[in-house]
């Protein structure tokens, strides 16, 4: 869905830097335990827990993360180690993945059981995650309108929800460079991305260790994993897509399948008869695995063969319970192109294709723009909710201009904020670099936070029932000048800190009654404490002060009085 | 509106080294003629002419800017000069301004003139600068709906307008420093800020030198300056609320508007009776000048006095034509305070305040929030619009959450796109420093950039005749890989480029066909060009290719067809 990555040499950063005062703790469930991330806070408040990505901490990347779901999965049957030894084997020095790969012999995947009334553990896990029912949740999935990508090979997972009615989540980018990098370097790319907040990874590596860097990054990850599989397969014949084969594509679908990739992005909805739709556009096809197809189809003269063989890729997915993400392969590249014929006739297509795959019990989302002026932006989102039967959408920003390169995290998040505000469920993040460059280590972040940003913005106008107590527990803090609190509520604490300490780098300025806007003289922030001292002197609560004085005021007031609080003291 | 500005010894930039191949243009009027930015283009592209906030080039600063308006001004008539010697007169070494300040012997605003039939140069400018008709501008100007910011004393100004009809505006705010520092500083702040495209800029200096420090900023701005005076008031009274007085005000208004300020942030809406029901609030009054008042007003039993003697400040305002900025002094400052009764309160009074103002044909803008979420900010817009007879809106922001600290450009920008399209006509700008500190050279200009993108995103949604061209100027010249046009024609040509050389830094990258996110190998951009290869081979025209293309394969298509284009050559 996106670019590759580079990240030069990333040192490892440990949880207790990037959050002071936080900790994580896990919360029980009847048979789950969900991580959560608490904030301890002083003058009295009570911790604030956050939803936490970063997963278990000071893991050796040897030794991959603690096999969560094992019990789970084969708790529920349906199972088996897969016959043959691998064809594409481990690689020495791989994490032991627990056995052979599992496949499915019965119904596996989530929403299997969603439709079948069972709440898996998974769907409990997400429930306690976000603050719903269980119920709820399993509801979501019965009717497609929320995924829990996890496949069954991917036993690391925390399970998470991507669907309207959940938090939105955010998706980053990694992938290794062209210059070889380490297992660890790789690794360290996605603990740094989940450390900020990223709630799913796609790997979009390139080059000959494709396979061996991928197992490494699952058996690392707390969250899903997402892949374009064509990429690989185009690795597999020489990069020339006109060589591209159902046969090669299908064996890298099983593949990666086998690793554990939680979803994929297949561009099944580039039809032969839109492609000509671009060709007047003014940035053409600009999805890379859409190019890809597009250029098959073209030198073949035939259909895509992901459309033609969408049955048998289902097949495939629910064998794994890999979900789906209908790539947008003709998503727009400019304003100019938002909206156009090219991309509503493949949107159209997705929606067939997710109704397809709902046939197979395989999980679906549907992969969104792009760039998209503000005021076209709504439409996306009905046209998707209305053709895509409320399948989660998964948008990449949008971009709201084409202006700004070298800021298009923040062109994209005022789309990405907008579009989650109307019910896109998971926002790929666009890094600064976007247009023009590979993304480094602080980029991500910059990435990252801006997503964050906009995923709680969205949170927030949808009423999501834990947003706005982050935002209450950090306003109150700034509002009482607990400046420390402040600091550790932020989404970057460590920047935030490093603002102040610029212009007071005195730890005294951390306890101060103000700030360096407006200085010790004058505070804006102390006024309404003497409009509260002013009604707790009358000796009664604050509300009824203010009600009981506005009422013996009022009627002054309309003789065109201009005295008022007569009692009130000086100053 | 916001906080001081700190800047140390910014180095001056040239403009063309802000923005490589771009030269200032001028383009004639009947009686005017405007500035704006030509970006030369490759490629056999015609230049592309943006609007251009900085101003005329390489003033000395001790000499300020040619007084294009003084005979405009003159030639009106209605003007005198002040018959009495200042009584705050000028320091010495301040640029020659003229001669003593001018006041109206008549009317002299431009709303006296709007409404008069009169289309002044003023109005004439800002057609030319738009791509407008003249008279139009003066109907906008007439009814209220916009206003010309443009202080008679103030004949260095390159006129500009705010108003919902027109491109959005964005305000960047500067001022001295506790530390002195000198007139060049504060001017090359001043530069900056325009250099990158502030449209205004307010000066919220403090301190023993702010009469002179204004001085010079207003005599080299070819942008309107904006002040909020109760700050300078409160300086006369030693910084204590309770001594500031109806006169010191007064005169602190006069010595102002003599100056050649071009709009006033004026709190009359803190009225007495609301400051009670900012006290259950989560962060009570956060509005620095609208504290002022409130304690004030606490301290004295007394209605607000900027108010009560609404009346004769409109006196004064329409003597020099000041535009009025009916200051939010009960903006939320979280999520949790946004659209409550205290804020909307005052949103009435600002409403019954523009009325007034109109009276005496003084022009008015409205200040709006602040902090509010992505749900609640079309409220606003739709009250504003309501309650105060569309006079322009002027927002800050909003913040869209509390989150952020650090990131506040961001969490900002988002709702003032979103503002922005729903209407409102000016932004005031946020740094990456609000709520910690005093921002750098370097968040002011980060400000600045993520303001524009927010304001061209809204240009774009609400379709301003001339906003898309730029956007479809620069994404073509991605799609063709012309590189350098590309950052050429970047909001930050320096980033651009910077960004792209870091992962490609030789100099045969900038024309390469290619980019570092998918390599040379494989490219999605050229596709596009094999599908227009595929027309021109068919010897017509791309746009009739396709469309005989689709109508003859249509048919096929929908008997199942799935060979397509057989005559279009491999690859």
């Amino acid at each position: 869905m996106g670019k590759n990555t580079a990240i030069p040499s990333p040192p490892s950063v440990r949880y207790e830097d990037a959050f002071p005062s936080s900790r994580q703790v896990l919360v029980d469930g009847d048979r789950v335990r969900v991580p959560m991330r608490e904030i301890t806070l002083s003058g009295g408040e009570a911790p604030l827990r956050v939803y936490d990505t970063s997963g278990p901490q000071g893991r050796d990347v040897r030794r991959g993360l603690p096999r969560l779901r094992d019990a789970w999965i084969t708790g529920r049957g349906g199972v088996a180690d897969r016959p043959d030894p691998p064809g594409s084997g481990s690689a020495a020095g791989l994490p032991d993945a627990g056995g052979r790969p599992r496949r499915a012999t019965a119904g596996v995947t989530q929403l299997h059981h969603a439709r079948r009334g069972a709440v898996t553990e998974e769907m409990e896990f997400v429930a306690l995650r976000e603050g719903f029912a269980p119920e709820f949740v399993r509801g979501e999935v019965a009717r497609g309108r929320a995924i829990i990508p996890a496949n069954i090979n991917h036993p690391e997972l925390q399970p998470m929800a991507i669907g309207r009615n959940f938090l939105v989540k955010i998706n980053a980018n990694i992938g290794n460079s062209a210059v070889s990098s380490s297992i660890e370097e790789e690794v360290e790319k996605l603990r740094w991305a989940t450390l900020w907040g990223a709630d799913t990874v796609m790997d979009l590596s390139t080059g000959p260790d494709i396979h061996e860097t991928r197992e490494w990054i699952v058996r690392n990850s707390p969250v899903p994993i997402g892949t374009v599989p064509i990429y690989q397969a185009l690795e597999k014949v020489g990069g020339r897509p006109e060589d591209l084969t159902w046969e090669i594509y299908r064996d890298t679908l099983i593949e990666q399948a086998e690793q554990g990739v939680d979803y994929f992005t297949v561009h099944a909805g580039v039809l032969l008869r839109y492609i000509p739709m671009t060709a007047r556009r003014v940035t053409g096809i600009v999805s890379r695995g859409g190019s890809i197809m597009a250029k098959w189809c073209l030198a073949h003269h035939q259909e895509n063969f992901t459309y033609t063989r969408f049955r048998e890729i289902c097949e495939i997915m629910r064998t794994y319970d890999v979900s789906f993400s209908l790539g947008d392969g003709l998503r727009p590249g400019s304003i100019a192109d938002a909206n156009d014929e090219a991309q509503f006739a493949e949107l159209k297509t997705q929606g067939e294709l997710t109704r397809v795959a709902w046939e197979y019990d395989v999980q679906v989302m549907n992969e969104g723009p792009g760039h998209v002026p503000l005021h076209l932006i709504k439409e996306n989102m009905e046209r998707q909710l209305d053709w895509c039967d409320e399948a989660p959408f998964y948008t990449l920003g949008p971009l709201t201009t084409d202006v700004a390169p070298g800021y298009d995290h923040i062109t994209s998040a005022i789309g990405a904020a907008v579009i989650g505000s109307y019910g896109t469920a998971m926002l790929c993040y666009v890094t600064p670099k976007e247009h023009l460059g590979l993304p480094n280590r602080d980029d991500v972040k910059a990435g990252v936070i801006a997503y964050k940003i906009a995923a709680h913005a969205a949170d927030l106008a949808k009423g999501h029932p834990r947003a706005q107590a982050w935002d209450d527990a950090l306003s109150k803090a700034r509002f009482e000048f607990r400046w420390e609190d402040q600091f550790n509520l932020a989404l970057d604490p460590q920047t935030a800190r490093a603002f102040h300490d610029e212009t007071l780098p005195a730890e005294g300025a951390k306890v101060a009654h103000f700030c360096s806007m407006c200085g010790p003289k004058f505070c804006s922030m102390e006024l309404t404490q003497q409009v509260r001292d002013y009604a707790a002197g009358k000796g009664i609560a604050v509300a009824e002060a203010l009600d009981a004085g506005m009422q013996e005021k009022s009627a002054e007031f309309r003789r065109g009085r201009e005295v008022y609080l007569r009692t009130a003291g000086r100053g």
